[in-house]
């Protein structure tokens, strides 16, 4: 392992392959209007760390134990991105966070106007689609694991699952009564993607269904960790790194994990969570597990 | 055929059958916020003639020649009622054409607020692939069919399709210049959900490649006659039948058929597009086509 990258190295190969990959996913020769095909691809390429993506990919060849399984999921690492993607355009709209900026840049409806940046987020919703289906066809992948994670997704990304998390979050605006609500939310907007991108990969490298549950439990629990962490840094963070202004969160009330349990507990609770999400991975008898564990550790330490 | 149903009273029965489908099709042991659940509920119920799902379940019958096929295009029937509904919610929203009635009731927004119309919008979007998905595999299709129909309906609702068609009739309102215009508003608005349509009742039903090219394009021709009978109705048509002010359209400075060609033009060319899209039904060859015919002819006749 001397000579491999360090996991932030990693992260960004894995970024630079989905970037390439996302260049390409919306076919050219397609009759599509200019500036939808420009909206989608503003918010597509506006940076970000994928980590979805990223553990798509990595989950893919920590199962299979080899390249051929992450290049045949890389697909699947779009497809994740583009549900990433459409979900943060339609929350910086007026009518929800009424965000100007996103990662330092104008948000979609800023740019394009409101309109275009809802049609842009319904495109790439539905593009995600036709990217697990045609797009794993091309990749050689079989009728079923391309049809489990159809079912997967729209289940983890729909109702029941981010959008769920969203509307409780929305909702929660009016006054989170506890802790068990915060996590609903959490759960739900942040984890439920975050589990999907690890069990779309392990499907891809052929895991059984004992390591998808494993898969899909280090998921959720790092998806709760990371939005732990999140909080902890909105708190204690600096304006340069986050590319909004601290405390933002507090100053428009918004009720978080070191506002209801403390700072303190909050860091304890972050690391817990991202221990037992590891402990799923060593329990599951992966062939390479060590990328999925850094990215655990990596999630909780990083400062941005 | 003396003793069946009228065509009218068939599209009824179809309604029926889908609406009781629809019902059930959030599933009640999901834990799903209360409001969304509602949201998605109050649109999906909002009635329709749902000739969408009619055309599913009716071209599955028509190819394979069974009552079984239609059973099993059911949840495909749901799908892509949930897609029509979900693009008529965000249609309606003050950011796109700002409309406070549908079908004589208060459009999603006014009831339940903007960020849960969106977001009932992109839920309803994202069961329709579970339904697809998982509805479909309950009722026993093969992995291979449901995966093509994933595939088509993510092209045929996506960028390329449907909300591309709703991007260039936002577009257009800012002034259509021709025809050809105007016709790829409608055949991707309106004519490819039409299309998708047929096109996943034929494979639910075993339809070969040239006979999915022919409902495809039955679809297709079917949609565009549909909306220029939509532009004559709201002309010529009574306020009491369409539950809007007549001629809303012109007064919002909206280029239609009749505006561009006139109306009987319009009226000749609405005939002739139901001609072709018969032909398209008496070419393929079916076990049972008589009823893709007489909705064909139902669609140019009705007046409303």
């Amino acid at each position: 392992m001397s000579a491999s990258p360090t996991i932030t190295d990693y992260l960004k190969q894995c970024a630079a392959e989905t970037d390439k990959a996302l260049l390409e996913s919306l076919p050219q020769h397609w009759e599509v209007p200019g500036t939808l095909r420009e909206s989608m691809a503003y918010s597509l390429s506006a940076g970000g760390k994928k980590i979805r993506p990223a553990l798509v990919l990595t989950a893919a060849e920590a199962v299979a134990g080899s390249l051929e399984a992450r290049r045949q999921a890389l697909p699947i690492a779009c497809a994740v991105e583009h549900i990433h993607t459409y979900s943060l355009i339609h929350d910086d709209l007026p009518a929800m966070d009424n965000d100007d900026y996103r990662r330092g840049r104008l948000t979609n409806h800023k740019v394009f106007g409101e309109a275009m940046a809802i049609l842009a987020g319904d495109a790439l919703l539905t593009h995600a689609f036709y990217l697990i289906s045609r797009g794993g066809r091309e990749a050689g992948l079989e009728p079923s694991t391309m049809l489990a994670i159809v079912e997967d997704l729209s289940m983890l990304a729909g109702a029941p699952g981010m959008v769920g998390g969203q509307v409780a979050d929305m909702q929660g605006e009016q006054g989170i009564t506890g802790l068990s609500q915060l996590e609903y939310i959490h759960l739900h907007k942040t984890g439920d993607l975050i589990a999907f991108s690890a069990m779309a990969g392990g499907r891809v490298g052929g895991a059984t269904e004992r390591q998808l549950e494993l898969l899909g439990r280090y998921g959720r629990t790092l998806g709760l960790a990371f939005q732990i962490q999140d909080d902890i840094l909105d708190l204690v963070g600096d304006e340069a790194k986050l590319g909004k202004p601290v405390n933002s969160d507090i100053e428009g009330q918004k009720v978080t994990y070191p506002f209801l349990i403390g700072l303190e507990e909050s860091k304890r609770l972050a690391s817990k969570l991202t221990e037992e999400a590891k402990g799923c991975i060593q329990e599951a008898g992966f062939t390479r597990p060590e990328r999925l564990l850094q990215l655990a550790d990596y999630l909780i330490k990083r400062d941005h």
